[in-house]
C-alpha cells in the first residue's frame, strides 16, 4: 500500500525547524494549521499594522541574519510603540531567494526569538515563498490599546510641545558611514552611529506614557522633519522647532562638527525609529516624569502654532531649507 | 521663509491615490496615520492569516493587475473559509518593481477594491517599497468566529465522513494548459480551465457551514492529496478517499479522457482553493443542507479511518501512489 501523502514537506519541516518554537501562544495552535486565533483583551482595541523589509534596500546583504530579523520585527514595533499601544504577536511573511540556506535561516529565528521574547509579541502564523528577488520580510503586528485610545497623528493643537525620545540622526549618519563617509570619528562614535542603522531600538517602554499625555504621535522613520510635517499636516497645525533642541548624540555633534552640511541629514534622514508626539502644556512635567521612570530620555524640541509646515529654526533666528524634507520609494 | 516639508511626497500621493478609497473602515484613519485600530466584535475570537503571492512565482508576469490583486485577497480569504471565520479586514504589504506605473496600480487597486467590497473586507493599511525583485504581495488578513470555534486542522475521528466544495484539478490542469500542454479541449473548456487557475473563487459562503458542523477543515491550496494527508496527520488519523467521487469539472474530465496520468496532476497540483473539512457522520445530511442553502456545491469522498496517510483508491480497489503528493517552495 503506498502511502507517499503522510510525509512532511520540505516547507513543513522549515517551519517546524526553525518557526514553530516563537509559536509560544496556544491559539498559534504550534503553525500545524492554516490560521491561528486570539481572544483579544476585554475593553480593548486591536492596533494593526504593517511594514516591511528587502534586502538591498533597507538592509544590506551581508547583514547578520539576526539582525535582520530583529529590524524587521522592531520597525514594526517602533509604530506601536508611537501609538500608546501593547504588543500582542505578528505575523511573519518570507520570502527567500534559492541561496538562502539553513545557516541564515536558524540565525534569523534565533534573532526574531530573541525579541519575540524581549517584547512579548509571540509569532502566530506566516507564509514562506522561494523568489527570484532579494530577501523580503514582510511583518504584520498587532497590540492593543484601551478602547478608543490609540494616539493618533491628528490631535496636536496650538500651545502643545513637541517631543522626541532619544537622540535624532543617528542612524542616517551610520548609514553614510557605511556608504563611505569619513569624518576622522573615534572608533566608539563610528561603532555608536553604525549600531543605530543596523538595529532600531523601539520605544516600547514608553507606549503607556506617550498613550495617557500625547495629543498626537508617530514614530520617526523617515527623518524627523518629513515625520514632523506629516503629524502637522494631518493635524491642521504647523510647528516651529528649536534645532539647537534636537537631542543629538556625542557621535553625531562630532559629525556635524566636522561637516556642518550633514545636520541636514540627520533632520531629515531615516530610520530612528524614535518616538515624536505632542503633549498639552499642562502635561508637560507629568510626561517627562513618566518617561524618566522608564527610563527613555525625552527633550522638548519645539511648539505647536496655527498655520501649514513644520519650521526647523536655527540659531540665528533664521528657518532652514531642506533639499529633501524625508524619505519616500517613490 | 522656507515650507518645504508640508508638501506630500510621492508614495503619500500614491496611497490617496489609489489606495484610500478602500479604506472605508474609520478606524483605517483613510491610511493617514501609522496603524489603524478596530474594535473586535464582541464574544469572538480573532482569526489571523498571512499569505503572499510573488510574480513569476504565484503568478504570471503579464497576469492583469487586477485579477493578480483579487488573487493576493482571494487565497487569504479561502483560508478564513475552511476555518469557519468572516473576515474583517486586511492589510497589504506591496514591493514594487521600479518599471511598474500609474496604470497597473490603478488596475490592482481598481480589483482590490472590488474584492474588497465584495467580501466584506476593508483595507485597514499598509507598505509599499520598491523592491528590485518582482511585484510581491504580501496581506495579512482577520477575521472573527464565536469564542473557540475556530475549525482547526486537528479534530478529525474515526467514521467522519472527508467532503470537498466544487470541483478538484481545475487549477493546475489550467496551470499545465498555461505552460502549453494539448489536450484538444473546446474554448469553452479551455476557458473554464485557466480561469479557474487565474482567481481563486473562495468559499466564504461556506464558512458558517463549516464552522456548525465540522470536526476539521483546511483550505485545498497544495493540492488535494497533500493538503488531506496534512490534516490526517495533526489529526491523528488516516482517510481512505474514493478516487471516483472526487468532484471533476467536464474541463478536467476531457483532460483526463486524453491523457490519464494528468488524474494525478488534478489530485496532487495547487491552487484549488476549495474546502476540504471532516464532519461526523451524524451531522453530514445538515450539512449537506446548509451547503446547498448557500448554493456550494460539496462532495463527500471518503471516510477518516485509524491509521496513517491519505489513501486514493481507484476503481480497480488499489491505492494510488503519487510521484509528489503536494505542492512545496522547498
Amino acid at each position: 500500500m503506498a502511502k507517499p501523502n503522510d510525509k512532511l514537506s520540505a516547507e513543513d519541516r522549515l517551519i517546524a525547524r526553525f518557526f514553530q518554537p516563537l509559536a509560544t501562544h496556544p491559539g498559534a495552535l504550534g503553525l500545524s494549521d492554516d490560521a491561528a486565533f486570539i481572544a483579544p483583551p476585554a475593553g480593548c482595541d486591536l492596533v494593526l499594522k504593517t511594514d516591511a523589509i528587502i534586502g538591498g534596500v533597507h538592509f544590506f546583504a551581508e547583514d547578520s541574519a539576526r539582525e535582520v530579523a530583529r529590524k524587521a520585527l522592531r520597525v514594526n514595533l517602533s509604530d506601536l510603540a508611537a501609538k500608546g499601544a501593547t504588543p500582542l504577536g505578528f505575523l511573519l511573511s518570507l520570502a527567500l531567494p534559492k541561496e538562502i540556506g539553513d545557516d541564515w535561516l536558524g540565525a534569523f529565528a534565533d534573532g526574531l526569538h530573541a525579541d519575540a521574547v524581549e517584547f512579548g509579541c509571540p509569532l502566530f502564523g506566516g507564509d514562506t515563498d522561494r523568489t527570484p528577488g532579494p530577501v523580503t520580510i514582510s511583518i504584520a503586528m498587532f497590540g492593543s490599546v484601551p478602547q478608543g485610545s490609540m494616539v493618533r497623528r491628528a490631535g496636536a493643537k496650538p500651545g502643545d510641545r513637541v517631543f522626541v525620545s532619544g537622540t535624532i540622526g543617528d542612524a542616517s549618519l551610520g548609514l553614510a558611514l557605511r556608504k563611505g563617509a569619513d569624518w576622522k570619528l573615534s572608533a566608539a562614535q563610528r561603532q555608536h552611529l553604525a549600531a543605530r542603522y543596523l538595529l532600531p531600538q523601539p520605544r516600547n517602554a514608553l507606549a503607556e506614557a506617550v498613550r495617557t499625555h500625547a495629543s498626537a504621535a508617530m514614530d520617526v522613520s523617515d527623518g524627523l522633519a518629513g515625520d514632523l510635517a506629516k503629524l502637522c499636516r494631518v493635524s491642521g497645525m504647523a510647528s516651529e522647532i528649536a534645532v539647537a533642541q534636537v537631542p543629538l548624540s556625542d557621535a553625531a555633534r562630532a559629525v556635524i562638527a566636522a561637516a556642518p552640511a550633514m545636520l541636514e541629514t540627520a533632520l531629515t534622514g531615516g530610520d530612528d525609529y524614535e518616538v515624536l508626539c505632542t503633549v498639552p502644556p499642562a502635561k508637560a512635567a507629568s510626561f517627562r516624569a513618566a518617561a524618566q521612570a522608564v527610563n527613555v530620555p525625552v527633550s522638548e524640541i519645539g511648539v505647536i502654532v496655527e498655520g501649514e509646515g513644520a519650521r526647523f529654526v536655527g540659531a540665528d533666528g533664521q528657518a532652514l531649507a531642506f533639499k529633501r524634507a524625508s524619505f519616500s520609494h517613490f
